[in-house]
């Protein structure tokens, strides 16, 4: 890449680090980020960025428009954390019981507010438009990006690049991927209302238990028998509870789970066919299944001329690998059902290695540096692509 | 007993052997006992009692008026024969190829028209009045006793004896039981249509073998959590057929199969669970499932005064056991549904022991003696109860 | 029956209710009944009656030895009481937090002191002997029966008698039953231990709910496969508790239930066949299934000729009825192994009816009259019987 | 492509289609290829190319060796037939009855005797060796591949093309993939021991029918929860056989079936959890159950770098497009598990189309000369690849 820029950025490592660091120690749960939008405003404000503030909710947009026509360019990193206890002993560590940024969205933030401070900087030749999104509440269902998309984001933008640092991989590492590179994740509770009654008469009851094996054995045949072999679908019914006193026999049961697919048609067969087994369950057992089926975020879908493009520009960064697709979810795919773009992953694996969602989860903060090295190149060589 | 009618009847075992060996040696199968009808009209015609020929079939009615007024007692005897090959070597072996008496039907018949003769040579000291049914095709559903009902076999009896000669008790024993003694047989036969294809390609198949699968674990439960545990059914998957070249899921799936129940209510409970099944699965898989269900005769249900009357009758004459009720069928079920009445198995097991149905069964001719004396002595001991 | 023993029991009436309404306001839980025994004992000992204690716990036997040689007649009462808020309003409320005779053995020991008393009374020209069968502990297994019977409490002895009160038939009722009368309970907990893991990710995972469904349906094939139709037997399983985070896959899962069945080869095969689909779970899932199965009291199975006297006594004081056979348990089953005899339930609805076990139980008390009649007589007419 | 070779393969079409229409006339099954192998044998030599025959059976191997050193590379055709009756109304139809190419090996092979003349043609002026592999018995496992490799067919080879007419797509397109592209197919044959008897006496059965659906239902979740979510596999039982006479308890039953895999790991995987799910089957219902689990092909995995020159090469002669894995098998793997290589689709479709294996399959022998074109090439231009 670019030497001076790559310099340039390095320069501001200080910065990027005691910015994570200050939202780390200031974690704020989903919906709930108001002193953090504030932090990021204040930023901007005090450099002279134009920023819309309390966009469907706490969310933000920079705009730093170039001095030179080209395409328009978006941005994107989240700033919610997590209800979870931080139990990492470092100075920095959350000093909110119980609310913790334990999968990096801190990093993302101070990433893209150091991009905002160099295109602010470069203003003057700068080709081309650039929307900085800061998106609130990606953790919760249904997540701050559809709002954002809503509110107006992604107006005029050609192209948006966004990444997730990731305490799995080594620094100094790009993760790609060519089309779904996230799962859809949609959820379901299921009550079944039987009737209950003396384990000794079986015959005067409709055994809650027994309808809700039968119905997890029937669920497992969706995945085998109505998904082609070439796609990915999981369903997992992550709890089954029905308890009652000795001799009891059950009335009812409650029964809940995930369902994960890439494919847009696979996600709909899913459901379709788990509610037909719902269905044929209660004509069976001559019961009631209620059933709150939610969809989640679709699938996080890579478009592919701007993925190997990333891809090319990372590689004269760092080094880059084609990535497994994960079956884990997020709500940046909504900015991809609109526009050109790609999501990547960028290796921030610290040396006290915890995963995601972990009480000690942290990040190797030299990672940022890497994102913010492929995400700025990326948006001004994307002026040059055709 | 009766000293005197006992040796009476021992005096005709060579008559009784006589006829039982002629219809041994011509056997007719259910609905095509031409011959043996004439042959049973002609024994009572060549005496003048009087018969009534063809009804409801080949079915024929002997009626022996007594002398002094009285009750109306019917006993009933079968007469079809089996689509088995007798393979038994005596001079007495079926001269039909490939059918056979494998039940005991013939001795049935000899007894009955034993009995019938002597109450004839009684008739002058007679009281009430005797109805000798001569009942065919008992062997197959929807069988002859309903007919014989429907054709006023019944009117003005006050109670009806049968029994079943058994190959699988000794003879001299009596086995009886008050309420349920044999099940009502219901069967059916099921037809899955799903959707055929590569064994590749599941996805765009409606496979019916895990269908049917899914059927057979379904069905299952129906016995267990359907019936009270005090009563009895069974449900039997017998067949089950999908058979396809190597590579193809199932287009269609052939199952079938029989329910047994004692109890009405569960016989009908049954019946209503399993179409409730069927129509959850085909909305499950939305699939299409084709179901015969037919009803069997029903439940072979004995009157307790008329069992226990028929009990201390018997302990007069041999042994006497309470048998097991058993899951097999009977159409002499009809008949105690319309009037008080029992029926009862007779042992005659033979030296050379086969189970029923079997290609060598035979009986010990003596049964018969026992069968006789027993029937005769109920129906005229029954004119003295209250 | 005999008129002038009627009269001296109804005589008895107010000290009967009086003792069961002492009895009914000091409950106390099994196992843990010593005022209840020292009552029971200063009752006795007061009258002068032998009274041995402490026999296997709080048990105690009475024995009252008659003037003339005869049978050895033993009487069964039990006298522990339930953990069961009493709910009430009554005079004779419970005065213990939490405790209450819920199930009527207050009502059965005023029973059997007021016969002990008579019989004392009798002792001059009394036929035979009388074992006073004072038993703790019945609702709580092991239960005392086994241990009154290691002691000795059945040795010499002819027959025993025993009733249980019922607020769930008329009072003026006996409800009598040959065989099989009250199942044999066993009961089982399960835990499946499986590996739990991320829902995205099946593959690294041992699903202990999907483990378990699969053993729910297998279980319940038991019943309908393994059992002979014209044999009774229920599986129950009572609870299914997994419960894990969304997107968790569940390591473990926890079952539990009941097995009731009343002949011992029925009960066998269940342990025999439950064991063995565990360990066939267990090897088709690579997990670890433990098992903790628990046989309860076996099934009281009444000797036909003492339930046909004890029918044939009560139908001179009250009526009767045939009982279809309950799937409940008593320990009363032990003694029934060891000598003849026969348990009955007598009937004691009160105008405000609750069931057995609930916190508004009662009975009328004239029900205990009915049952001392009947016990009484019974045990004083067995003396005659061959 | 170079225009002159280009021409010089056009030039040839009469004599390619002569040939493959020779070969269409006198098809031979799998491992019975005598005349074909003479019929190639005898092109070669008539040309004076070097062919050792009867590689491993009816294989063939001509080596033609360049006046340059270079690289050596393989090419291979397949040349057996069908069991099919040829339905088609044409000159060229079948000869032989019930036997057919149906799948377009005649093709391959008329295509690799034009190359290899092509060749030889050029053998003055040739860099490199060229190995051409006509394999008998691609259709019938274990195929003739395996064989061919063991007799050192690919030693010293650098690399290996081959290609399959395809009548799915049109004539002038290459489909082409990196990694898997075909599966590995194993297959299954089960028998279920259990133990008949009469439909009214379960409980001393072991019902084939009861167990053989649970199995199915079992397997069904290996799929679903063995198998990584982002991985494929196929598990169909395509037969379930147990007929029986009404009424009558099934003592055995027989089911078979195919497992697809492309991944190794999953491949042993579905086996060993196959195995695991009958072991523990067999234990829960006391059975027997013979497997037999025959592993087929492994997957055609195709290896990058020879399948994007394969693809670059293509895009200079007609269209190219990134093919789905297929979920059938080819023998070809046993090939690439030894030597870089890739192995892609040509396009094919006649006018009348029909799939392959189908009675009418026919191939617009146009397709040829696109074959013989990207194979010719490759081989040729591969030695310029470091």
């Amino acid at each position: 890449m670019d030497q001076q820029l790559s310099n340039k950025i390095e320069a501001h490592f200080d910065e990027m680090q005691e910015i994570r660091r200050h939202l780390h120690m200031h974690p704020e749960l989903s919906f709930q980020e108001k002193e953090t939008a504030n932090y990021i405003a204040n930023y901007y404000k005090t450099l002279g960025v134009p920023v819309e503030e309390n966009v469907s909710g706490y969310g933000l947009i920079a705009r730093i428009i170039g001095s030179k026509p080209g395409k328009t360019i978006a941005l994107r990193a989240d700033f919610d954390a997590l209800p979870i206890q931080d139990e990492k002993d470092v100075p920095y560590k959350s000093q909110v019981p119980g609310v913790m940024h334990a999968c990096g969205h801190d990093g993302h933030t101070a990433t893209l507010l150091i991009i905002g401070k160099l295109l602010w900087e470069m203003r003057d030749e700068l080709v081309g438009d650039y929307v900085l999104i800061h998106q609130h509440a990606e953790e919760t269902d249904p997540g701050g990006a559809t709002g954002m998309v809503k509110a107006g984001a992604l107006n005029g933008v050609d192209a948006i690049f966004g990444t997730h640092l990731s305490s799995n991989h080594p620094t100094g590492m790009i993760g790609y991927r060519v089309g779904p590179m996230m799962a859809a994740v949609d959820s379901f509770d299921i009550k079944i209302q039987g009737r209950g009654g003396h384990g000794a008469q079986p015959h005067q009851t409709k055994d809650a238990i027994v309808i809700g094996s039968q119905l997890v054995m029937n669920l497992q045949q969706l995945v085998a028998r109505r998904v082609a072999p070439t796609e990915s679908a999981v369903l997992s019914v992550d709890s089954f509870v029905a308890q009652n006193a000795d001799n009891i026999i059950a009335d009812s049961a409650y029964l809940n789970g995930t369902v994960r697919t890439f494919n847009k048609d696979v996600r709909v067969t899913m459901e379709r066919e788990f509610r037909r087994i719902i269905q044929g369950t209660e004509i069976a057992h001559d019961c009631t299944i209620e059933l709150d089926y939610r969809c989640g975020y679709p699938a996080v879908v890579n478009h592919e001329k701007e993925t190997l493009f990333v891809r090319d520009v990372a590689q004269d960064i760092c080094d880059v690998f084609e990535m497994e697709a994960t079956m884990g979810g997020e709500d940046f795919s909504y900015y991809l059902e609109e526009k050109p773009g790609t999501f990547f992953f960028t290796g921030a694996a610290p040396k006290n290695y915890a995963p995601h969602h972990h009480p000690e989860f942290d990040i190797d903060e030299k990672g940022m540096l890497v994102a913010a090295k492929v995400l700025l190149t990326a948006a001004l060589n994307y002026q040059l692509v055709d």
